[in-house]
């Protein structure tokens, strides 16, 4: 089939790489305004030809949006306008509601929202790799209009991925990466801040620099990500800012019987997220 | 030299190891109340000898006391007694106050306060490995009392280690690493205790693991860590809960100018980080 893929930067050059290696895309046609990436993208195999407008893009099976959340927003009527009637559209942001309520009442049927539980604080598409989604999950939000087998083109792509596609509705995706993905950008970013306020990062050890790495991402992108997933994020920090609260109590008093049960708590936890057992989440 | 290492965990048996493959240390013997322990240690080349009483160790130069802060602190009176005139005495914990408030008058002017910057979620003498330390920093805090010379011994002990000695008071090393190493730790606790109750952890990326990886740490040991630095401790946390308190609103109002600037304050810091420019901290 046919692919396009609009903006290429890491994430959607890692899909075009991933597609031609795969052998499941017979053609992968990139789009972005930036012609220094559309010429890196061609040299490096992520695509295989460059369309300037999306008017010449005539046929394509699967169209995939790898643009921050705001650029999806404003290019999908102009998708919703030249996409053949049988192609299916896609795309990668880490929000999914604000996506869905932006999605043309006319293209809702050939829309199914994904997002790679994958990616690197490097951005561009000279970091683009075809292992980048390599056993991470790619969740899928369809909504109730798509039909299964447009579900299962988009489930395709990200096989061709060596990725695992797990379906759930667009509001439980927004609540759980606000926790899992958000949330843990939001503290990377204010310890790294605290941490330079102090002139004391230079000693850190490694669990310091894992916990901040993410915050070397690029802002305006997660701006546009935080911003569109504002509600969730600020249930998750309530929640945080609450019990951050109560163990600094318990610190004040010297409750030793808190902080132990804090610590196991988080010990058990992380236990079962090691093994795997703690299962998958609520669709 | 003679080295008694007590303690023959991750940090004691590595330190063990290294003391042993660089060359140091003519004779490294082990003190550990586990048995098996003991007998690992010896199979693994961490120690050349054991011994069950610490009045059988005679004429060592150095002792290290890898055990955690509450255990030092319960050593410390007995080593006083039986090390001999000349011998210097280090440890390796985390906290380093209510360890210096802990030596006993007579052993003060022959106490050099360390800890390294660096370990493993895992624990154990299986774990230990002679470069654990390798480009960490190590940081001492001398007391008024102490030598030179004695210092300089424990710093050899670094070198020998491949980590770089930094000297500061107690009290800031113990700021320090409220920030760099124990509200880490909290965090970490405290979103994989999170995303457990939430059922959603298991569709995270890497930056959700790398950033919890630390829960999964011995949680008796941690007790111990932040119980001894809960004032600092305390501290931060209550800068974070008003930090985050903060961007909250920002996001419930979604002031885009806050969001940005709380994004790119922490990537700027983050940047400096990677540059190594942040300089050491203050002494």
């Amino acid at each position: 089939m046919t692919v396009v893929v609009i903006g290429l930067g890491l994430i959607g050059g890692s899909i075009g790489k991933g597609l031609i290696e795969s052998g499941l895309a017979a053609h992968v046609v990139g789009v972005d305004r930036d012609r220094a990436a559309c010429r890196i993208a061609q040299q490096r195999g992520c695509v295989q030809s460059i369309a300037t407008d999306l008017a010449q893009v005539d046929g394509a099976h699967l169209w995939v949006l790898a643009v921050p959340p705001f650029a999806v927003a404003s290019l999908l009527p102009r998708v919703a306008e030249v996409a053949a009637p049988h192609a299916v559209v896609t795309d990668t942001c880490s929000v999914k509601t604000p996506i869905h309520d932006a999605v043309p009442e006319g293209l809702r049927a050939r829309f199914v929202g994904g997002h790679p539980m994958a990616g690197h604080q490097a951005s561009g598409i000279m970091y683009a790799r075809s292992d980048l989604f390599r056993n991470a999950y790619w969740v899928l939000c369809p909504n109730e209009q798509n039909r299964e087998r447009d579900v299962r083109r988009v489930e395709s792509l990200v096989y061709a991925m060596d990725a695992r596609p797990i379906c759930m509705s667009s509001e439980t995706h927004d609540a759980n990466v606000a926790l899992l993905s958000h949330v843990p950008h939001v503290l990377a970013s204010l310890l790294a801040a605290m941490g330079d306020q102090a002139g004391c990062a230079g000693i850190a050890g490694g669990s310091w620099r894992d916990l901040t790495r993410v915050a070397a991402s690029d802002p305006a992108l997660w701006e546009q990500i935080i911003r569109s997933n504002r509600v969730a994020i600020a249930g998750v920090i309530s929640e945080i800012v609450e019990r951050l609260g109560e163990l600094r109590d318990a610190l004040t008093e010297d409750d030793a019987a808190a902080v132990s049960a804090f610590l196991r708590t988080g010990h058990l936890a992380k236990q079962r997220q090691i093994l795997g057992s703690e299962g998958r989440p609520e669709a």
